[in-house]
C-alpha cells in the first residue's frame, strides 16, 4: 500500500528536482547581456581572478550529491542508477531546508581511484561535495583523499551526518538520565561508515568506555582480518579487550547505539544493561529492536530512525545546516570541532529534554540555522 | 558600459540557474514517501529493471553541459571555472526554450582520455550529454568516443548546433539567390570544431565545390602537418587542389562561411566573388567583415552572429530543439539525417525568405517544436 503510493508519486513527478532559470530572457538585449556576447565579461574577470567564480556564478551555493550506488539505504549494492531516487530526494531536501542547489551525480564506477579522480575532475563548478551511500571501508579513503586534494569541503553524510545527529541525541539522553559521557559504557553495533564515524566523534567528545561490534562480534585489537579503520578503532576502544559476541558484551552497558541490522538487540539484552538504558536503534527501515521490545526490557530512552515513534534520529537534522554553514563560511574542511558544535546546537534546541524528547523534529524551523551558524 | 551592465547583472544574480524541488515536503508522511523509507520502492524497481530510471527519476529530461574550458567563446583556453558563466547561460536557455533540466559540469582536466572517462563515469544520471567549448581537434575524438561508448546521445553544440543553423540559413539564402547547393562554390574560413562540422554537413547535403581555409591558407590534400580531421576533409573538398591563401581562393565563390576571426574578409574580396555573394560572417562577437563593408563589396545576403543586424545565426535556434527531440525520442545518436531535417525545419519556418530574412528570430515560438519533432 505505502510502497504503491511511493511508486505512484515518483512516477507522477518523473523526478523530484529540476534545474530552473534565475532570469527570464525576454529580449535580444537581455540575451546579449546574460549570454553571448555579454557573458564574456564575467568569464574574463574569473580568468584573471579565479575566486570571482564565487561572485558571478552559482558555485557558492552548489553541492554535488555523489554516489556509486554501493550502499543505498538498507538495499546494499544496487548500483548508482537505482540509487538516483535517493539522491534526488536528498537534493530536494537540501533545497527545501537550506536553499542549497544540490545536483545528483550517479557514478558508473565503484573503483576507489576512479571515484576520486572523477569527483576531482567535476569539482570546479561546485562549492562542496556530499558523498552518499558509498560502502565502507572504501568511503573512508575516498573522503579522506578528496578532503586532502580538493579546495572545497567534502562531507560523507552516512558518516558525519549520522554521527552529529546521534551525538545531539546522546547529549540530551545523558542529561535526562543524569549520566556523563566520560562515565558511561557504550556499545556500538555496526562498524560500517556510520559506526566508525560515531565512534570517532564520541571519542573526541570524551567517551572513555566504548566497544564496537560487527557481524563477527567485538572489534578488538589484534583480531585477524580487521580492515584498517576497524583496526585503528580497536586500539582506541574496547579497553577490556573483550572478544565475545554482542549479547555478552552488552551486559552492564549504559548506551546501545545500533547502526546495523534489524533484530540484533533483544528484550533480554536490554534487561542485562545498566540502570536507565539508553537505546539508539537506527537500522533503517526496521530498527535493531522495536520500541515495544525495548520498553519491555526496561529501556529508559528509545530513539530510532522511524518517523512514527518519538526521538527520530534523522540525518536531515544535520546535512542541510552543515552544508549551509560550510558554503556560507567557505570553510575548506569540516572539522571534529564543527561536528561537535553542530551536535550541541541541535541538542540545545530542546530546552527541557525528556525521555520522549531528546532531539528536535525535522520540521523545527530552528534546526538548519542553529547548525549552520556554528559551522565556521 | 554594456560590459559593466553584464558584470553587475551576473553579480546580482549570483548564478543564472538553480536546482529546485518538484515536491514540497510538509509532513513526516510525505517525507517518508519521497525520502526514506518510501524511496526504497523506486530504487528496487530500477535495480530490477534499469530502464525504469526514465520513469521514476529526472534522467529523462536531464542534460550535462560539459566543458573543459579550452575554447570558451572567442576567449580561448581560459579554463573551466572561467567558462562557468557560459555554461550556466546555456543551461538557462535550455530551460527557458525547451524545458530541459541542464546542469553545468566544469572539468578540472583537459586531457582527452580523462575527459572521456569522467563523462562516462557521471553519465548514469543524465539523459544526454552536451559538450561545450572544447577545443579542436580534441573535441572530435571526445565526441566520437563518447557517442560510441555511452548509451545516451552526445551532442557537441559548437560543431553540430552551428552547422545546423548555418545550413538552415544557407538553404533559404540559396533559395533567395536562385542557386543550388550542388552548383555553388563555397569557401569556409576556419577549420576548427564549427568549420569541420559545417563542411561535413554541407557535403552530406550535396555541396560539391568547397574549400576550407585555416590560418595557414587553403586546406589541401597532402599539406604538411594537417591534423586528422583536416586531412580527412582535404580529401573530400578542394577538388582543384588550391594551395593559396583565402584572398585568392575566394575569387568566384558564391558563398563565404566564416567561423574564424574578425577582419579576414575585406570589401575587395567580396567584390571578387561570383554574382549575388552570400556572406555568413559568424566570428563572435566581431564578425569576419562588418555588414557595412560587406554591403560595399556587393554582398547580396549578409548573416552574422550579431543580434543587432538581420539574419542572426545563433545556436539557440538549434540546441534546445535538438536536445528536446533526442530526449523525447530516446534516440541514442544524433545522425546527419536528423541534423539536415532540423536545418530544413528551421528554414521552413520562414515562409517567404528574403535577403534580410533567411532565418527565424530566436524568440520565434515555432523554433523549438519544429526542430524537436524531426529529431527521431
Amino acid at each position: 500500500m505505502n510502497s504503491e503510493k511511493s511508486l505512484h508519486l515518483h512516477e507522477k513527478l518523473r523526478g523530484k528536482i529540476e534545474v530552473t532559470s534565475r532570469a527570464k530572457i525576454r529580449t535580444k538585449r537581455q540575451l546579449g547581456t546574460l549570454y553571448t556576447p555579454g557573458v564574456a565579461e564575467p568569464c574574463k574577470v574569473i580568468h584573471k581572478n579565479p575566486n570571482a567564480v564565487y561572485k558571478y556564478t552559482r558555485k557558492w551555493n552548489s553541492v554535488a550529491v555523489v554516489t556509486d550506488g554501493s550502499a543505498v539505504l538498507g538495499l546494499g549494492n544496487i548500483g548508482s542508477r537505482a540509487g538516483l531516487p535517493v539522491m534526488e530526494g536528498k537534493c530536494m531536501l537540501f533545497k527545501q531546508f537550506a536553499d542549497i542547489d544540490a545536483f545528483p551525480i550517479c557514478l558508473e564506477t565503484q573503483d576507489t581511484e576512479e571515484i576520486i579522480k572523477t569527483v576531482k575532475n567535476i569539482a570546479p563548478g561546485f562549492g562542496a561535495i556530499n558523498l552518499e551511500d558509498i560502502s565502507a571501508p572504501r568511503c573512508f579513503d575516498i573522503e579522506r583523499r578528496l578532503a586532502e586534494e580538493l579546495d572545497i569541503p567534502v562531507f560523507h553524510d552516512d558518516q558525519h551526518g549520522t554521527a552529529v545527529v546521534l551525538l545531539a541525541g546522546l547529549i540530551n539522553a545523558l542529561k535526562v538520565a543524569g549520566k556523563r559521557i566520560e562515565g558511561v559504557k557504550i556499545v556500538i553495533s555496526g562498524a560500517g561508515a556510520a559506526g566508525i564515524a560515531i565512534a570517532d566523534l564520541l571519542l573526541k567528545y570524551g567517551a572513555k568506555h566504548m566497544t564496537l561490534f560487527d557481524s563477527k562480534g567485538a572489534v578488538f585489537d589484534g583480531r585477524v582480518g580487521l580492515d584498517p579503520e576497524k583496526a585503528r578503532l580497536a586500539k582506541m576502544t574496547n579497553k577490556n579487550h573483550f572478544e565475545g559476541p554482542l549479547p555478552e558484551g552488552i551486559a552492564g552497558a549504559d548506551v546501545f547505539i545500533g547502526v546495523s541490522v534489524p533484530g540484533v538487540l533483544t528484550t533480554d539484552m536490554v534487561k542485562s544493561m545498566a540502570g536507565k538504558p539508553i537505546i539508539f536503534a537506527m537500522a533503517n527501515p526496521k530498527p535493531e529492536i522495536s520500541p515495544e521490545d525495548a520498553k519491555e526490557g526496561g529501556a529508559y530512552i528509545y530513539a530510532s530512525g522511524r518517523s512514527d515513534y518519538p526521538n527520530q534520529i534523522n540525518n536531515v537534522l544535520a546535512f542541510p545546516g552543515i552544508i549551509r554553514g560550510l558554503l556560507d563560511s567557505r570553510a575548506r574542511h569540516l572539522t571534529d570541532e564543527m561536528k561537535i558544535a553542530a551536535a550541541e546546537a541541535l541538542a540545545r534546541i530542546i530546552k527541557n529534554p525528556s525521555p520522549k524528547k531528546i532531539i528536535p523534529d525535522v520540521f523545527n524551523k530552528k534546526v538548519v540555522s542553529s547548525v549552520a551558524k556554528v559551522i565556521k
